[in-house]
């Protein structure tokens, strides 16, 4: 096994079920690389609450120095929300992968295509599927936040999203919990297969 | 789980243990997808022995047949010994890949290459590593066939192969049977979530 880590960015619709996923594959990574498993912290523009830390839920920066990122293309994908900035800066996931970090990030499709671009062999990108439509839509309905136009509007974008899944190299159905993080798990263990990771295991044959 | 099948081109190192390996691995895919476990079948000049049949030991083929199957192409690799060629043909590969079957093929570096070129994302090779040069020494000393000239060359030449892991997408250590081919097998299963071969279950979720 390299010592390199690796970025998991994985992107879905919405009720797809990325965080229940990814949080099982965290618990999966943890059991077989202790310490390995990390999740890709995003940055914002809104204050911290009372107890949160900058670099633990959030890197806190101002408005202007998340601009600034934007400008530089420190800033992989980012979106306004209340009149704040959030986004997914880059260079924390280049210092996790350089610490061999296995670092989950649950991003938009351009969040992952971008990723991509930019880590190249040091990223997977996944897109989370649900069993059905119909399924997809009942999870939706199932958590009672939505009406009924709310609900129909994702389930338009849903199939907008997953029409893009060949632009993902790997796609995994989320039947249930257990089966998709195990599915993720071996994605994973197959990167790290990779010859491009393994440059240090062929050293060591002597 | 799409129904097309996959061709599994392992190379590697005289005396690294393909042929152990792959027996195991062939046993782990009949038990997760029973029936669809296969072997790339040999085509040859030479003379069928007692009890052998055409298309289960060999492809047995006359000496014309076979130069004309190396001028069209459909040999993808040959080599000659005693008088008579062996190759890989093309053809039967195609035809199990279409009938969902995952085809395991022990084969040369050059072959794992012209196959990765013909069958692109409907196959995958892999370069089989021993534990170490010198635990790769004594598994050919272990042999006894060979006296110490010959195990001398076959590991100059493991080296040399070995420098081409590069050209492979993943290499696999052959510490042990049972972890090299439950790696190989994490590599096929895998590569059966590449959105490439989920275009049917895309289609499903309707």
């Amino acid at each position: 096994m390299a010592d390199k880590g690796l970025i998991v960015s994985v992107s879905g619709p919405s009720g797809v079920g990325k965080g229940t996923v990814l949080k099982r594959v965290s618990e999966m990574i943890e059991q077989k690389w202790p310490g390995r498993a990390s999740y890709s912290i995003s940055a914002t523009t809104r204050n911290p609450r009372p107890g949160e830390t900058d670099g633990v839920e959030y890197h806190f920066r101002t408005k202007e120095e998340f601009e600034e990122m934007i400008r530089t293309g420190e800033i992989i994908e980012y979106d306004q929300y209340v009149g704040n900035y959030y986004g997914t800066p880059a260079a924390p996931l280049a210092e996790k992968v350089s610490q061999g970090k296995i670092v989950l990030c649950d991003i938009t499709i351009e969040g992952s295509l971008a990723i991509e671009k930019k880590f190249g062999v040091d990223s997977v990108i996944i897109m989370l599927l649900p069993p059905s439509y119909a399924e997809l839509e009942a999870r939706l309905k199932g958590r009672g936040t939505e009406d009924d136009a709310k609900v129909s509007a994702r389930l338009a974008k849903a199939r907008e999203e997953i029409a893009r899944a060949g632009e993902f190299e790997y796609a995994v159905q989320n039947n249930e919990v257990e089966q998709a993080a195990a599915d993720i798990m071996k994605i994973i263990e197959s990167e790290m297969l990779k010859t491009a990771r393994q440059i240090q295991t062929i050293k060591n044959l002597e």
